[in-house]
């Protein structure tokens, strides 16, 4: 009967209207009433990809967007540059791999961002690299990575630059086409405010001869496909329709909110949630690219990482997450991304500092919360 | 403001449990709640695929299963048997192509099923085939195939025996154990109740063999990875968990009513909606092998069928679909699967009856709800 506090980098909390619009009575999506959909949500998703492009719509998880972008765009023998600095960033090296993709990789500390410099000096050191494959921001570590100067980079190249934005498009900036990112990937579960099972790819141009020219095989998510039914306001196969419908809702509410407020508001969240992490002692994972999404939080020595948030979910409904991979045990991870707003937070926050105190952990209660308030005041 | 009456066969209606279960809070799916679900999701979901072995959940529209089919059993250069009698057997030709396997194809007449015969020479042939590619009911055209027939031809031979179940699974019998169906690709958005977004695959000891051999080039469909995830009850990326949890209400409803007994109200609806047609002086497209899922019935001479259905659908709120491909115009195709019962078949009846009245359709109006009713009474 507990009431539930979810704050999760994705998913991420669904708005009343978004609920409420999966629970009509579903419609067919071959008529004009489903067309009008697409039309709107196509529109919308332009204004938050910040492209005068087509975004697609495919019906998969982020993931699927991701292997759509290796697949439409390399073959294989193909050579590709890679940044390793959390689990995101090497899934697109796992990707590469299972299509016989060279990746030549960066690898960045954990908790870090890639310097741009490097990736200029690999495109440079090797003119055969075809695509640069990054992340916006990598929600393992709770970075940010710095995509306009990436771009500025890329673009003087005859590379491509494709922008994992699964986390964070909607929630921080990314000017797809004025910073000039070639292919931007993204999925339903977290800024856009949606339950998983819907991600979206955008296609600039340049990227668009890599995609007729590429040799890799695709059926499900190829983009030549999916560009010829968009023509006709269609999709190549049937989609998760009720998402597409809920899509258009979430993407109403992000129109009249506005991209620029959108941000402000994530921006305040992630700092406020900052100077409570302070304010308790705590240690952020990434204190020099810290992302206006997530924050990563080393768990104190002594205490069981695990155990804190499996207490504060399992006694108390607020939902945070853990540590991924190597990061196990050793950080946990607040979002303040999509539908999470100020006092959200501060219930996190507030759940935390309970839970940290019955571990032991030796502070003042109520001082992550008052920062909190104090960034949330001005 | 007009109510609609939902007839079409995918997406089918949404019993209003799922579409409530949609509407809650959104969880995590990375915590013991919702692996209770796929706990749950799992065994209903052999129950409706009659099996004892794991079924794979993916995030896909059912073209995502059937691709997953093919990459998973086969590799480039490798030759596989397939069936045209409609655009969804061809869908698995173009699926081998994409992934340069060699399809040998048995053209079967629009309208009609496959001679179990014809596989079994095909078979004997050829000994290079690895797998037979089938379609359960080709909702193209409202055939059924006679799956138990084939299977008993497959199963003497070395190649695996696929079946396109998207259309008909837990609506139509498949006992894919017993008859002996190695794959058995199926989506959510049919006999299973709920909206489009996932698709399901089970995976037989031989068809294994095949799997662990492959070497065509897969990461998000990859079988492996999905196969190590169920081991500890989990997707490998995250999953449509709003239609997972949706599912678990629409598996729980399908157990109460017991498979014989879902099966028998499907083939009583079936037989209403034929006996409907003849009464009112129309022709069934597949008179032999007619589907007790989808009746295609041929647009009688002198009418626009294109018009027909519109006129139903945007004059009267009742959703049938027209003909698909060459079928374009030429046929009209009632859905009877899934959450739609004896009321909803007398009322797209009395609709079909008024518009091919208004068309000026020459026939004695009620004769076809008449039909309906007296087999819906026996």
């Amino acid at each position: 009967m507990r009431k539930s506090y979810l704050l999760t980098p994705g998913p991420t909390p669904l708005p009343p209207q978004v609920r409420a619009a999966m629970a009509r009575p579903i419609i067919h999506h071959r008529t004009p009433q489903f067309q009008a959909v697409l039309k709107e949500v196509g529109e919308g998703l332009k204004y938050v990809f910040q492209t005068s492009g087509d975004v697609y719509i495919l019906t998969s998880s982020g993931t699927g967007a991701m292997e759509t972008a290796v697949i439409n765009l390399l073959s294989p023998g193909d050579t590709a540059l890679t940044v390793h600095g959390g689990k995101f960033g090497e899934r697109w090296t796992e990707l590469c791999k299972a299509y016989g993709i060279t990746a030549e990789v960066i690898n960045v500390e954990w908790g870090k961002a890639v310097d741009p410099q490097e990736i200029a000096k690999k495109l440079k050191a090797n003119p055969k690299i075809k695509a640069v494959f990054t992340t916006l921001c990598e929600t393992s570590t709770g970075v940010t990575n710095d995509i306009a100067a990436i771009a500025d980079v890329v673009k003087k190249t005859d590379a491509v630059l494709v922008v994992d934005a699964i986390s964070g498009l909607g929630a921080i900036d990314l000017k797809t086409d004025s910073w000039g990112v070639d292919v931007c990937v993204s999925g339903s579960q977290k800024g856009l405010m949606l339950p998983p099972g819907l991600a979206f790819i955008s296609v600039s141009a340049k990227a668009w001869g890599l995609v007729n020219a590429a040799k890799s095989p695709r059926y499900y998510f190829d983009l030549r496909t999916a560009k010829k039914a968009w023509e006709s306001t269609d999709t190549p196969f049937t989609p998760a329709l009720t998402l597409v419908i809920a899509l258009n809702e979430a993407l109403k509410m992000m129109r009249e909110d506005g991209l620029e407020n959108i941000f402000i508001r994530h921006k305040k969240m992630a700092d406020a949630t900052r100077a409570a992490m302070k304010a308790l002692g705590l240690e952020l994972f990434a204190p020099t690219a810290a992302s206006d999404v997530v924050t990563a939080v080393k768990v104190p020595a002594g205490l069981e990482g695990e155990k804190l948030v499996k207490t504060m979910r399992d006694k108390y409904g607020v939902v945070i997450a853990g540590g991924q991979a190597e990061l196990k045990g050793k950080v946990f991870r607040i979002a303040h991304m999509g539908f999470i707003e100020e006092f959200d937070i501060i219930a996190g926050i507030s759940c935390l500092e309970k839970v940290l105190s019955q571990m032991g952990y030796k502070f003042e209660l109520g001082k992550g919360v008052k920062a909190a308030e104090e960034v949330f005041l001005k």
